[in-house]
């Protein structure tokens, strides 16, 4: 007898935000109770000798932009520079580079002049983001806070994203807990598709599409000020939003009872992604609002925070079409999420 | 004494095909010509007792479309179904699945229908498309194109993505040589984005971009009817594109000669990445147009075949923003493939 998942058929969904076509295919799925990480990340170990992430390692460190608490031997969060940074923080004042405003060049060339930066979230090698209490993961928030509104200062800088990719199928170079940000002299790809979906949506409904995000079947958990759902088209399996409830364009307005609020979430969907799905490697990533946002886009711009998962790989397909195959559906996905059982 | 590689800045460029952004880091390279797969795709190798794929195992095969040459045991490209597909094949006239014209809808849904296929490139296990003569690979490519034709009989599918991922951090879940092809009911967001693009630039000059693509510094090998190049902005390190010389739309117009010829490029390439890059996993994807494409849209389309060997996973960072982090100038990445020296 074919299961209840077999014998759906697949679908294709676009959502307002992303405006992606997803392929929802539950032919190509296992159960979706069954999803593990084949390659789970590390579990906290001892640190190599020469963590340079570690305290009293912070001499081995790139430079130190701040600490918190400041000034403080016994820190909780340090922002460092990263030591390959992928841009360069020194603005090129003899610079050619730039040639995208004649049409008739095939191709644009800036210099490649922002920031990238190291969140350390933590002073010990082997305490994930997850295992800090609620109140501790807020530090590493306002410490993202801080550094964005230093770089907003630069009106170079137009954009800030804030991620963090943890075990190494997922990116991280690093064992040791860390997150990161990228301060760029140009507003990307996502960024633009993103806003003009949500104008668009705006234009058409009057209303802004994160605010609007469709929680029945879909929501995971609530906390006061934030909830977290899986997304309507999500991309990946078992990929989850966590929203604020209030209308607010940028992540740096979230305020000191707002990000311990969010930090508890956000530990929370962690510690279920780890539990439920074997500690898969995963990215998360926030995605707010270019730093130089006029007031009429406040209207329809709301930031979020999106974790997903690394079960399986990328391939020719989503490389070519930029679609997603996804074995999971929403709804299966949230349910399954919202019956983990985790006490912290 | 920095290096020539490390006293470069980064850039950021950006192509007037894909339209995207891509950040080149200097600083996170070792030197171009030590780049190497970490996870060399499994050479050659005695097939499992139970390859579906294998001549004489068509029995243990979902349904077969064609082979070539026809009703013949002694085949040489069998196209068959996936057993796995991403979309149905059999229309659901039932199906309510189709809420995109009500524009205050927050998602939109379409049924799955479409075709996912399977091309199998040798009937022998150990024999990788990049082991056989030109005029074999091009019985591949001339699968792929007879099976398009048959796909674009059906008003309902709007776009063939064909694509092969070779190796299993590519995506490739059979080691047998094969590529498959999808026929999708939408055209998929990164060819509208292309499309776009290419309109945008023959709007402004007059050309098209694929005809107008740089060779200075960026072109590694030339046959009589393709040409290989390093794209001006290429995402990956060591992508490649092999562009038509002339002036063509859809690949699907590809004539016997020219598959000849372009199968001879297709193998010198693939032999040369996998000397040079440690037989590394990759995928390839051939860009062409949508099938109902007008007359009007084939002035700026031009189709192409990228190959992107897997060097490096995807982060955070490439997740949140559509930017790649490319390490290796497309200059230096042509000149190290120009000179890589095979013979065949």
């Amino acid at each position: 007898m074919a299961s209840p998942v077999e014998s759906r058929r697949p679908e294709l969904r676009k959502d307002s935000v992303t405006n992606r076509w997803v392929i929802f295919s539950p032919a190509r799925a296992k159960r979706p109770s069954d999803f593990q990480s084949k390659s789970p990340a590390p579990s906290s170990s001892d640190p190599p000798q020469t963590c340079p992430f570690c305290i009293g390692q912070e001499h081995h460190c790139a430079p130190e932009i701040f600490r918190f608490p400041p000034q403080n031997s016994d820190w909780k969060v340090r922002v460092i520079q990263n030591l390959y940074p992928a841009l360069s923080r020194d603005k090129d004042l003899d610079s050619s580079a730039s040639l995208c405003s004649d049409s008739l060049v095939w191709g644009c060339l800036l210099d490649g002049y922002g920031f990238h930066d190291v969140i350390i979230e933590s002073p010990v090698h082997s305490v994930h983001l997850s295992d800090l209490i609620p109140e501790d993961v807020a530090q590493v928030l306002l410490a993202y806070k801080k550094r964005i509104l230093q770089l907003a200062g630069d009106d170079s800088i137009k954009y800030v994203q804030v991620f963090k990719n943890h075990g190494a199928s997922a990116g991280a170079s690093m064992t040791h807990s860390h997150s990161q940000m990228v301060g760029l002299p140009v507003i990307p790809p996502s960024v633009s598709t993103r806003l003009d979906s949500m104008k668009q949506y705006f234009n058409q409904t009057g209303k802004c599409s994160i605010c609007d995000v469709p929680i029945k079947d879909l929501l995971v958990d609530e906390s006061v000020h934030f909830i977290s759902v899986v997304p309507y088209a999500a991309s990946f399996p078992f990929e989850l939003w966590i929203v604020p409830r209030d209308h607010v364009s940028h992540f740096h307005e979230l305020d000191q009872e707002k990000a311990v609020d969010l930090g508890g979430l956000l530990k929370v969907t962690l510690m279920k992604m780890s539990l439920q799905l074997n500690k898969p490697p995963f990215n998360f990533m926030i995605h707010t609002s270019p730093l130089q946002a006029s007031e009429s886009d406040s209207a329809y711009s709301h930031w979020f925070l999106q974790i997903v998962p690394q079960l399986s790989g990328v391939g020719g397909f989503e490389l070519g079409t930029g679609c997603y195959i996804n074995p999971v559906f929403p709804e299966d996905a949230a349910k399954i999420m919202r019956e983990v059982n985790i006490s912290i």
